[in-house]
């Protein structure tokens, strides 16, 4: 596993011209600068690449047109700038490294040149600009690897036998729907129509179709990948993180209901595949790196099978990330109450590695491609309330939970919530990193 | 439902001044006018769109830089002229429907004038050119509606329950893999290698990691998509065969140990994405209007639910085409012998019409976009030879079949062994329409 050094970027101490960078608790301070597409809101013009930084967006388009970035950092800012950035992800790491650090560079207090001109002639300010999904998907992957989400959702489903036999031994995913991923964020949140569908009540002779009446969220990262293989080339573990570019926040909508009825034998379709959300911004694998943990098993589980592990992935496949779901009803909306926390957990309860999963995806010979996404699947922790999804938290809706602020209960979500997920890494002597957030509402149903 | 009228294109009686098209037999005669986008073998020019006739194949490319079709037909062969036909889908049935006339009209014998002129100038030798895949493919969606192959196969997965509860009321589906669709055709073979995976063997403490040891292929129709619906906007039944463009064959290609390791509980994943091979061309939805069958259920069986069920699906939502699936080993290519037939089917016998596949995919407010596409899911019929797959020929393995010409065993696909689907309709009164066909080839494992 080729490793992400710990450089200049990741100096805790390095502060930004731009002073909103420097604000305690930020997302963006100059040790992140993630990577999204975005327009002026509401304009006409054509989406291009853009790097948050403070509260400002740097448009790749006009640093690019500036030709300030030399070399390798001018080639890369070119690539994404465009309206995708899969030809910038298809670059590959030197080149993703090469603008990250130019920027740094160019952002950093006291720089000054035709770089630090042309980046601070190029910022907008974030709340003006809109996003759209950023690269053009060739395919999405869903991953299923918290086993604690497998525990729980299992006893729902599947009382007598809730782990299946090959959880612990193969990073479970099966293939998603790319059509209709959409960015949803701050003022820009994602309203979907709470779907219709066929489900089965227990014990009755035949299903009915209706509105979902088990609509769930799902709290999971999304993870980009940078560079693909080969048909027929699978990806060794100990090159799978070459092929990641970053990561950002997904909700995988569910209706459960739908979902249930319809997955034996072939898995879930149409209780997922109405909507999935997911955040603007891509944090780059390289500003993670100071994020890094050692992956262990217990000893007395199945140990990964050899194409499963070697010494990096132990080193430092895991990555400790924050993460949190909260729901805003109509009713805190209505009254200025903040959203409510329903969830807090990290990412480094994950029974596999992300490293695990690009080589599992790749060692049948299946292709990867530059822009695709996987999501990681749903990330609960090991104690109750830290589950990723309500139907987990209310024991599969029998036992709601209450809202803070309103009071509200919820055994599953009500027309008019909003879903926002948030992640965050922080730790002491190294910079807060920030993911922003997604942010989704359920509208009525359709008809 | 629309239905597609019979009109002068069924005419068996038409002939085209170009003979290759009217020989009996003959796939591609005047009546069919399948589309696919292709380029000279070998050649560095780009793709564009065609459509076969007899022996030929038309260049929608120079059909388009003429000028010589007027109106509608005139947009249309511009947008099919294209690298890919997604444009072309986009512009609807009428579009579709237009230049499929201008074709009839300047191809039908003694056609003079423009038109005529046009399309003889644009006519390359099919053994001179090449295939890619016809759409930029948005998502990937396979269907299973073959009530004989989903109880030939759960007999074998699942021998106390081989139907799940939900196949007689639901037009099961998972989403699959785009990136590794390709084309294979005649001389054009799809190569690739048997992949690699996890498998658990019956009674064994540990899965093992090594080639798939029961390689499958699967009979199914390919279904493409020609318009799209916007995200929580369903597709009613009645409309849903305004979003078929048309029809082609499909090889599932299935690593059967792989796959029912790791399907429980969000379906197969890592046994299907390594390889998916289409036939080039598309057969159209107009072209097959003589072929449309009633569409009914057994008064002893469920029937739909009311969103699945309508008039027009009840009077011709099934299409009579004939299906067989042929293996040619290495041995029998060696010796120049003929392919060996191992099943021969129909797809009448499927238990959901591809209507009711539109309108159960868009139900819960999924977008299908111009380009998707569908696989019908394995076609077996109701003997046990006219199953679609090994896995139910052999019995799960159990039971080898014979290959006629060479006397070779085969429990599952051998390396070298390819794989070869053909389909076609025909009946009295009416022209034979040939869909061409799928072929691929199993090349030894990775590493």
């Amino acid at each position: 596993m080729s490793t992400t050094p710990l450089n200049a970027t990741h100096d805790a101490n390095a502060r930004s011209w731009l002073e909103s960078a420097n604000a305690p608790g930020a997302d963006f301070p100059i040790q992140n600068l993630p990577f999204s597409v975005f327009r002026r809101q509401g304009s006409p013009e054509a989406f291009r690449g853009g790097v948050a930084i403070g509260d400002q967006v740097i448009c790749l388009g006009a640093v690019a047109a500036s030709g300030a970035l030399p070399g390798l950092a001018g080639e890369a800012v070119q690539a994404a700038a465009q309206s995708t950035l899969n030809g910038f992800m298809a670059l590959g790491p030197k080149a993703w490294s090469a603008l990250r650090h130019a920027l740094f560079g160019a952002l950093k207090a006291g720089a000054s040149g035709a770089a630090a001109d042309a980046v601070k002639a190029a910022l907008i300010p974030l709340q003006d600009i809109e996003h759209t999904v950023p690269t053009r998907i060739g395919d999405y992957t869903d991953f299923y690897t918290s086993i604690h989400h497998a525990r729980n959702v299992g006893r729902i489903a599947r009382p007598d036998d809730p782990l299946t036999p090959n959880f612990q031994w193969i990073p479970i995913a099966y293939h998603g729907r790319a059509s209709s991923i959409g960015v949803g964020s701050g003022s820009q949140s994602q309203p979907f129509r709470r779907p219709m569908g066929q489900a089965m009540a227990p014990g009755a002779a035949a299903p009915v179709y209706g509105p979902c009446a088990r609509l769930d969220y799902e709290l999971e990262l999304a993870i980009w990948i940078g560079q693909g293989n080969a048909q027929g080339t699978p990806i060794p573990l100990a090159q799978a993180e070459d092929h990641i570019f970053g990561y950002g926040l997904l909700n995988d909508w569910s209706a459960r209901d739908i979902q249930f009825w319809e997955m034996a034998p072939l898995g879930p379709f149409l209780g997922k595949n109405f909507c999935t959300t997911i955040s603007p911004w891509i944090v780059t694998q390289e500003a993670l790196a100071p994020y890094r943990l050692p992956f262990t098993r217990p000893a007395d589980e199945p140990q990964p099978l050899v194409y499963l592990d070697d010494a990096g992935n132990r080193a430092q496949g895991a990555l400790s990330i924050e993460l949190e779901v909260l729901i805003e009803s109509a009713a805190l909306r209505e009254k200025g109450l903040a959203p409510a926390r329903v969830s807090h957990t990290n990412f480094r309860h994950q029974y596999w590695t992300v490293a695990q999963m690009v080589a599992q995806h790749a060692m049948g010979g299946c292709n990867l491609q530059s822009g695709d996404l996987f999501g990681s699947g749903t990330i609960s922790g090991p104690t109750p309330e830290q589950a990723g999804a309500i139907i987990e938290l209310t024991k599969g809706g029998r036992e709601p939970i209450t809202l803070a602020g309103s009071g509200e209960q919820r055994a599953f979500l009500h027309d008019g919530d909003a879903v926002i997920l948030r992640g965050w890494c922080e730790k002491p002597g190294f910079a807060r990193i920030g993911f922003g957030e997604s942010r989704g509402q359920v509208l009525p149903a359709i008809g």
